[in-house]
């Protein structure tokens, strides 16, 4: 399964002086010890300040939740996989017996907690310029695809219209039931899309924060959070 | 209320090229615009992100779940609002007018955004190098004060241990009570420690997880999380 690294390193775009820390950056805890879970966390905070720093300087106007949002789009695990798999990271991964056969290089948390810990590499190995440099590089596509206006849609909204745009039928919301004592009620709604055969079911502390639960759940398994 | 920003200066120990950004990093949104959410926003990310690298190189043996739980001690809403009381910062603040009646400038949530904000005033202005030795000054003591054997243990045991510490009685967990479904089941329960007058509930998907989390909600009760 493990190619030579030296590919991966052409496709990072950055030559590392003490190479060792890439390995480690690339072994999932699955083998032992030492393994890439404390350069993930040290990744983790890296790439969200980079990542903060590049939508609060692209986005003047955007406020606070816009960028937190559009932060979280960016930073979430299902994109840091998507940039994984275009490095093909996965083909360079030390992973345990158990994990190989299971296929764990190809799966979105093992493969986006190697991407953190990819990026912990190269600051660690040659500091915030080199590791901002290679981030802008990789989300050089994703910075631009998003906009603060869209992101802050409650999701109801944005589930109506991108339906909308599929030319499919509206979400349906059941009738809500009630959970708990009457001061502290909770309420559970379900969300429908019957062309899809899905659906998702939300909650919250009124009808209104459940059927946005539910609608941001239907979202996801849309793909389109 | 506001007094002279120079004091405040002095304390920060770093003098500003622009002192505009200073100001806005001291205005609160109910002040209107501009204020501080965005450079709160960032501030938040550049403070993870510090903290975390300390962490890391100060506990080479931590793993990645004690790097964590310390990050989120060191950069929690109430830690940072002791900062800011350390800088007297709340003297500094403009708020609206209802926040000035209401006391807004003691409240933690609105200074630790202003300590949020003033670091990523000192980053835009002075670079990385100027705010990270800001952030490690003031941290100084607080990153001393905590060890990583000692916060990964559970809430329970923690709770434990404090109050025999000072000599008090255990706590006690109450009988849970369960809501849903027989297959999706969640169970709340009461803890109390009689000494204190205090109960809190907690809830989770199993007798032993709602306990955790009665005890956890009792730990931030005593302050001792």
């Amino acid at each position: 399964m493990k190619s030579s690294v030296d590919k991966l390193i052409q496709r990072l775009g950055y030559k590392f002086t003490k190479p060792d820390i890439l390995h480690q950056a690339l072994t999932h805890r699955s083998v032992g010890y030492p393994n890439n879970e404390r350069l993930e966390f040290l990744g983790d905070a890296l790439l969200g300040f980079i990542i903060a720093e590049a939508l609060f300087k692209q986005h003047p106007q955007a406020n606070e939740g816009q960028l937190s949002r559009l932060r979280s789009l960016l930073v979430k695990k299902e994109s840091l996989a998507e940039l994984a798999r275009l490095l093909e990271l996965g083909e360079y991964l030390s992973l345990g017996t158990g994990e190989m056969r299971s296929g764990g290089h190809t799966r979105d948390s093992i493969l986006s907690d190697a991407m953190e810990a990819v990026f912990a590499a190269v600051y660690l190995d040659g500091g915030i310029a080199a590791v901002s440099q290679l981030v802008m590089r990789l989300y050089g596509k994703q910075l631009q695809k998003h906009n603060p206006e869209q992101v802050l849609k409650d999701p109801k909204t944005r589930l109506q219209e991108l339906l909308q745009s599929r030319g499919i039928p509206l979400p349906e919301y059941g009738i809500p039931k009630t959970c708990g004592a009457p001061h502290e009620q909770s309420f559970r709604v379900f969300c429908s899309v019957a062309e899809y055969s899905a659906t998702t079911e939300g909650r919250g502390s009124s009808r209104r924060r459940a059927e946005q639960h539910a609608a941001k759940l239907m979202l996801e398994r849309l793909k389109e959070i």
